[in-house]
């Protein structure tokens, strides 16, 4: 029997086993766009080595939110380096919930990690370019070289978050009155909601995954980004990715990991996997339910705990 | 010797006893052109019914500031009455500083009164209108009629405030992602700036503080407020009037006030004066250090004190 | 009609009319031996230079709890002066809740005000004496010297609050560790507790209410403490006398007045009158709710606002 | 030439490398007895499979202090169960310094995790028995079987400690009140302080790193904790092991670890190697400086970051 249908098999009985749970959780409703998901799609997709394994819904796209504070933080090391924007943002796992703003004032002004919204932002805005679009290219085309294909972003979620992302406005305002955020406040803002509103689906999370995995080698063998950021990455998958549950996650998955509240959560096995979930039914820290009761079924059975 | 030469000596010792320790304090730096006043300035008015009294710079122009909040809360309590208004905002003094969000993330989401940043722009947002220039008509009607002349702003510092208002922005956009702050943020912001930046002199100060004094009973007779909201507001004068030095000015002078960035603090004693004093060197709590020490005399010397 | 026919029927008035909003309160909890009150007992007692007038159970012991806060620091003012005891604790309201430990540590170490239970506890410390009876003779000398009449505490009461007081010791032990109290914190604790468990009536209260009104002169015309103490005592009943709803009460009420979680209310008029309430079902915020309502009651009735 | 050479080597030029930086740092002075310690020591010990591996002031004694908490959760857990160790403490990381006391009253009561002192002195609580002696020999021979040996306590640091420990009693009894910590609060107290004052060396630490990286099996073969046990105390390692520092030491290091305010370090790589290291000048965050230099050189010169 190949690996293949064992993989499959596995991805499947993951799946059947959690989806049900996806009853105690709630669709993200704080973009109004976001609210309009059906929380009963689940999907799983595993890549490795050997190829893509699949299960469920997983070529239901949904947008990249928060996972694709990974792929920008990347692009920011990359072309501001290490140095620049540790000035800018801290990285130490913080108990607040990922949009607090209370840190913001009564810690130092710099926001605790790049995994926060706070921070994301202000990575965001270390992005180079003279245009939001020369800038959001950068971010794109890293995306594109790791997924080996281009992405859309959904224009009504897009449009959605611009209009609704109150809290979001907030918190770039105050890094803007604390001099964290440089440049206008909102471009910084437009590149950080088109970021969050890329199309993916569980394939693309499972090759992101893979490409952390490899330590930063695409699928066609590219040395896309230094072994050494993409340790850094995934350290703050470990510490932060799964906002105020990360310390929870790392006990019972210990997968890096980084959550979206469309529903998706992406994981990287270091040597080994990419992998990537969906279920938009979400429990009250703003992780997918059926997504993180998968990844703890796979790290179980295939001991795939870091710790 | 009549009472006004008593007065006019005793404003003009007042003022040359108090006004060398402006080098102690700093002119307001965080909106770029308040940078730019003179800190040697210092001025004062007192307003009685027996007439107008003043000495040094009591004719230089500021602009309004926070001073504009009493203004606000009276015409949305006319507007809206007492319900509406404190369904948005509390009536709890607080020891956070005035532009602080802190609270309204860690307590309720209501800013906890009406004399910090946060809420005053809660309480802008409260005057009705179908345009800025409509609301703002509102505000100026209720001050021009106080004052019995028209007003101006100062197109400089409300410019400045607007570019640079970051955590004001900050603020509004906090408020309407957690539903205290109604209708379009950047119209409510676009008031409360315009309100900040009404240019006004000691003079009109002490006009503002004889009319709460009268108990809302204009100098020509006039019954524009009653006499409950103008006790309101006296009252969060007296807990909050002073920034986060509102105790100690309670205990050290115990006359409601309200002070402003620009150096202006407004002060009415309740049937009898009103004061207006000036000199843009403030300590480090926002307060006008000529101006405090003013009014502390005068207190002392005059038996001032409410307590 | 006498005067005296007057009061005590308005009283009864206002009591009749009030008593029954008892249940919509709860007695204390947090002390074990505060739970055993009666919740539909109500009294009220006025001190005017005429003489005492009193209605309901105003003559039912209960221990005045944060009520003695005025007493110590009147006492710490008299032995230590304004400047030590200043040195130790703000003059600041706050927002928060009587027992927080926020700030304590997010903001100067300094308790924000000597109502709050850490700047009272502060405040305790500054008593002098070689040991505790020595300490507490000092505030019992003060406070038999304004009733003219001996007192007991509730021994009862001292040992429950001793022996379940957990929350005030760690903000005992929080101040010793920023160098705020000094000497022995148990010692403080247990003078602390023991005023918090002096048993007064309302008519008590009311005599307190009167000595303050008479800025420091007993019914016998002794002047036990200056007026400049006094009115900065009544000051603080202003700004954080009713815990984190102070800045409601000013507005509603606008009687200088402190409260303790037995449901006593102590209100001072100046240069008027003395008031003593009782009621021992709280609202959320600690304060009595008959008692509240009582004194709005007479406020509004006999115009006593002091704004 | 074999490995012991090599390896002693190894030590000996990254102790020689880095002890100089020990003037950068301070210390510790919170516990009066521990600034008696000499900032120049410098010590670190290797333990693998092959045996023990040593440099500069290895045998060296000093006192767990914050190490312990490392020993004491084991204990909790087998003694009381995963269960019931959760349902006191939480396992998230957190941005604040370890003797905050602030979440505990803004958050929810439960202290984020086990690895700041509110933390350990809930799981301490939960360690069973009759009397102080007997709670501690619980955690004693925990460690003993780890050493192979029996130790001591430091007498002067211990009581030291409890004299003067008045954040961790502000800390104990606020979890008191909040109904987290069980039992009498100084029994509880007494045998944190025991627990931090228990003497050790950089071999010492060296052994118990051995034993977490053989998963719970003691150098003499005995399996003393289950494995998941120890995956669970490994990940807090990783997550909050050293303050809040732990995000940048995982990125710059990426060895689980824990520290201690005494200047030891306690390293341990999975499947490896236990690592000790001691060094008293600490950083400001209460990391010992020429210890997080070691093991940082360490994990680079043998690739013992885990991520």
């Amino acid at each position: 029997m190949s690996i293949q249908v064992d993989m499959e098999s596995l991805l499947l009985e993951v799946l059947t086993e959690t989806s049900s749970s996806a009853s105690e959780g709630k669709v993200a409703s704080y973009i109004p766009e976001l609210s309009k998901a059906d929380p009963s799609l689940a999907g799983v997709a595993v890549m490795t080595p050997d190829g893509l394994f699949q299960a469920g819904d997983s070529s239901h796209p949904f947008t990249l939110q928060s996972i694709s504070k990974i792929i920008t933080l990347m692009a920011a090391l990359e072309q501001r380096g290490v140095e620049e924007v540790f000035a800018r943002v801290g990285s130490e796992p913080t108990g607040d919930p990922f949009n607090s703003i209370v840190k913001l004032e009564t810690a130092e002004h710099k926001p605790l990690n790049p995994m926060i919204n706070a921070g994301a932002i202000a990575v965001c805005s270390l992005i180079p370019g003279s245009s939001v679009e020369e800038r959001f290219s950068i971010i794109l085309e890293m995306l594109e070289a790791i997924l080996g294909r281009t992405v859309q972003i959904d224009q009504a979620v897009y449009t959605s978050e611009k209009e609704t992302g109150h809290r979001n406005r907030a918190l770039a305002y105050f890094l803007k009155d604390t001099g964290v955020l440089e440049g206008d406040v909102e471009e910084v803002l437009d590149l950080y909601f088109q970021q969050c509103s890329i199309l993916v689906d569980c394939t693309d999370l499972a090759r992101i995954g893979m490409f952390l995995a490899a330590k930063g080698i695409t699928w066609s063998g590219q040395r896309l980004v230094s072994a050494s950021i993409v340790r850094l990455v995934t350290t703050f998958m470990v510490t932060c990715g799964m906002y105020n549950a990360s310390g929870e996650f790392a006990i019972q998955v210990g997968i890096p990991a980084k959550s979206g509240v469309s529903g998706g959560i992406l994981g990287a096995v270091p040597g080994r996997f990419g992998i990537g979930t969906f279920g938009p039914a979400l429990d009250p820290k703003g992780n997918s339910i059926v997504g993180v009761k998968m990844l703890r079924e796979l790290s179980h059975r295939l001991d795939l705990s870091i710790f």
